[in-house]
Order: structure tokens, then sequence, then C-alpha cells
């Protein structure tokens, strides 16, 4: 394996590993239920101004812009902690979320089951 | 909004939206502990085969190719339940895993956290 990816792996240092569009996923769990809330991209700009404000940022890949989750409706998440994973291409950002997380108005953006090839609401 | 994207949001059918490589976000969660294991991509042909199986398969970016997670360990997840997001770009597996899910022999890929810039251990 490659001495840059031991060092992600196993190292104390945070390298974020993008891809080729300099993204990473990004998972945003609630802190209190630990329920999955939503899953978007960061860039390295997304990643700075979640360290420096303490609230989720995204990198929106329609808009091609740095998005402040909760800019405009107000439902924002502050980020009370970030989960790294081994090869360090994919963030957890646990949350709490000011209001509902869904531009929907559901509290998750996951409010739907997947059964016999057809999408059922489930209770988020 | 389009026609296709409130379908997408409000409908029954399941018409998962790929990314410009043909993929979309996957994130596996414990179906005990609803602890987040991994965090991968899904194309067209891993949705089927995972549904075809019951076990998750993934698109492996490295690789260019479909990838059945467990081939080689045997640490396979059973898939116990699909979640599809707003707008159908990432999905949720909630996951009975055989084993540890991460290659490094953890639980989760998730066994770090970043504190002050530099990451720490966390339980998992």
């Amino acid at each position: 394996m490659a001495e840059v990816s031991i060092q992600r792996e196993t190292g104390q240092a945070f390298m974020p590993k993008f891809d080729a569009n300099g993204l990473l996923s990004a998972v945003v769990v609630n802190v209190a239920t630990r329920e999955i809330l939503m899953v978007a991209f960061m860039d390295e700009e997304a990643i700075a101004a979640t360290q420096s404000t303490g609230l989720a940022h995204f990198h929106s890949r329609s808009r091609g812009k740095l998005w402040q989750k909760g800019e405009s409706s107000g439902n924002v998440l502050k980020v009370r902690e970030i989960l790294v994973d081994c090869d360090q291409d994919a963030l957890i950002l646990v949350c709490e979320p000011a209001g509902p997380t869904c531009h929907t108005g559901a509290t998750s953006c996951f409010y739907r089951r997947l059964e016999d090839g057809v999408l059922q609401p489930v209770k988020t």
C-alpha cells in the first residue's frame, strides 16, 4: 500500500481525500437521536467554512458553489463532532439541527423505504 | 421544479438519480446498533446485484467495477432495509454485518474523530 494510504489510515493527520471533482462524501447525523438526516458533498472550502463557523457547509454540485445548510430556511446544523473514515474520503458530521433538515419539511431526507420495488413512507 | 424532480420527491416510484459517473451515495448502517459502518458508491449494476442477492454490492471507483462487500474477507453485509432520500441520489442500506466492516478490522470505517485538527481514535 502506498505510504500516503498508510498515513491516511493509521496516522493522526487529517488528510481529506477528494475525488477528481474535489469532493468527498458527508453524512449528517443527529447528535441526540443518531438518525441520519442527509447526505451531501464537501470540498476543501466547505470543510474550512464548517470548521471556522461550527455550522455545516457543503458544496452544491448542481449550483457549483459553497452552500451553508439552512442559509435560507434558518434550519442550520450545528456541528458537534466530525468522524473520519479509514481512507479519509468520507466524513460524518454529528450535528444539532435547528429544525427539519430536509427541504420538504421532513426531519430527515430519508423519509421513504424501498419495499418490493416501491417507496413507502417511514416515520422520521 | 421539473416534473421529474417532483416525482422523485413525492412519488412511490424508485427512480435512482445517478451522477455524471453513473453513481449515487450509499451509507451502511448496522440494523442492531444503528452505527454507521461505511460509506460507498453504487451504480445501477450494484443496486441490481444488491436487490437480487440481498447482500450489499458497491461500485469500486478505484477498480472501476462491481464489488460485493466481503467477497474476499467473508464479512458480507445482509441488507435488511433500504431507505431512499428526497431526490433519490443517496441510499441507506440497513444491514446485518457478518463481521467487522472496515478492511482494517475495525467494526466501522469511522474509527477516528477530528479533534483540534488531529485524528483521535473512537470506540466503534
